[in-house]
């Protein structure tokens, strides 16, 4: 096959960040995708309506020309009911970031306790929760650790639809089937790599990202999950650029950028494995069931044809930074 | 207590380097260690007798006028028995560094098969064996898995010194009391920290070394071990200078560059835990029955003053680099 399309491609997982990084970055996910779910952790969270429209509207400048639709997320706090009636059509969900829930501890349960007028009020609004799962346990373990809380909310919000954000286990690919409520986003770094590749050579920093990457069987199963697109699996990039100087340092920030190359080497992967006609599913039409939504209509054409990844956009170093794909996006056929 | 003295402090596992590093680092070991078991594993290996000598020389010239007693080492090739029994008084012992061996390949165990004679003779000559114990597996499985290959080894060379460098597992420990000739180094990171230090929060590249930092129970095991001073346990750093632009990149070397300060941190971690009692068993008198080696007579006092670690020396970073340790060197009653 020499030739290759995807429609109205989606990235379910994505940091924009703001001012200068957010102009660099939101064209480069722009110009390949149909439309992604905009990450909420900004230095000051979008955590209030004027955030969240100030935000939406600076995304929306920064992607311009493009034909682009940024889904907008709240930084999970508790809100009052009213406050979720009036928002819920600003937002596709809300992301909660656990911060210091362990399974075993009480603090744990009792701020998941604490939250619950907010996870009802969610699911009577029928707004997703997106989670980022990990404990504060041993790296490795942080994100099994953390199945039991989400089968606790799994258990007591039926109706509330769950989204485990970037898995990086085999448990949590396994629980994916257990609970119908649970649905999961995958990033390109964790169906490719291992923590052999973070640390098993020599130490890359480019490809430190959190949850790290974990063991051999955890990557075989999220990539296999991806390639036969698991109804319940979407793309997610978690693409999250980070200067260079904030990545080969003394203390290096957790986060790979692919927004710009997930897609050439999806289609890649995915031809490699003979599975390509599972691509279109796993990269949109599975997040538009789950989700319900519709992304503008948008044809990306693909050729195979050699590709070499810049070593730099703007000052960040991409995955695969000088490496040649086989697959490039073709730009002449839009 | 407010003062401290050690005896003969040694190293038993050290990276001096060579050209311009090894001025700026022998010196370092030199002035509170009594001596160092030298590592082999230069650019250009020290692997036959001209080699030995030129680098001893080198390094007694680096570490002048400082009383320190460098214990070399070849790496290891196969060497044929005259060429032993001709360098067996200039070397403490043979460093294998099994480059692709694996317990389950056939090639590993051949390797190890075809290097017998080696062995046999290191056996009969009373050379020490000492072993960078990983397989090619998994970064986090590496050394438990090459347990097999020490068992193998113990089995078939009952009266050959084995000695695991380095170790970091709880697996390690656990092995050191099953053959008579099995010993050990461990680290001062090793008994420090675990791989959530590496790269649980930040992504730490000053604290990346081969083998990686481990699980909790691993640290727990290796630190209770030290601590006790178990009698086939010695000190040895692995302390590995690499310049800065080397470990703050977008491809960091491994290693922990602790030298300089690990014996004030030692100090202060023994008396924190009730073992100061330990100490000098752990940092001396084991190494000396294991090896049957007499060290210059040193004594080195420490004070409790709190001591501010440089950002850097050279170009090197070391461990707690502007981090405040509670124990001093009191050179002035040297």
């Amino acid at each position: 096959m020499q030739n290759f399309k995807l429609i109205s491609p989606l990235d379910m997982h994505l940091h924009l960040r703001e001012g200068e990084m957010l102009e660099t970055v939101a064209p480069l996910s722009a110009e390949t995708f149909a439309g992604a779910v905009i990450m909420p952790n900004l230095i000051t969270p979008v955590d209030s309506e004027n955030r969240l429209l100030e935000y939406e509207k600076a995304v929306r400048e920064a992607i311009r020309p493009h034909t682009f639709e940024p889904f907008m997320t709240l930084f999970f706090k508790k809100y009052d009911r009213d406050f979720l009636q009036r928002v819920k059509d600003k937002i596709i969900g809300i992301k909660l970031y656990p911060a210091g829930i362990t399974t075993n501890s009480e603090s744990g349960i009792k701020s998941i306790e604490e939250a619950a007028p907010t996870f009802s009020a969610m699911q009577e609004l029928k707004i997703p929760l997106l989670v980022h799962g990990e404990t504060d346990g041993f790296v490795m373990e942080r994100e099994s650790e953390f199945i039991a809380i989400y089968r606790k909310l799994a258990q007591t919000y039926p109706r509330l639809k769950i989204v485990m954000e970037h898995i990086t286990t085999q448990a949590a690919v396994d629980f994916l089937d257990r609970y119908e409520n649970i649905f999961a986003t995958v990033t390109l770094q964790h169906v490719l790599i291992t923590l052999d590749d973070v640390a098993g050579g020599l130490l890359r920093p480019h490809l430190f990202c959190k949850p790290i990457a974990k063991r051999p069987e955890d990557r075989d199963a999220l990539l296999q999950a991806a390639l036969h697109a698991h109804p319940k699996l979407m793309f997610g990039s978690d693409s999250a650029p980070h200067p260079i100087d904030k990545k080969e340092s003394c203390g290096c920030a957790a986060g790979v950028f692919t927004a710009p190359i997930a897609l050439q080497v999806l289609v890649g992967l995915f031809e490699k494995h003979g599975c390509l006609d599972n691509l279109q599913n796993f990269i949109s039409n599975n997040a538009q069931k789950i989700y319900g939504i519709v992304p503008p209509h948008k044809v990306i054409h693909f050729k195979k044809e050699n590709y070499t990844v810049p070593q730099k956009i703007g000052e960040v170093v991409p995955m695969f930074a000088s490496e040649e794909l086989a697959w490039s996006v073709d730009n002449f056929q839009h």
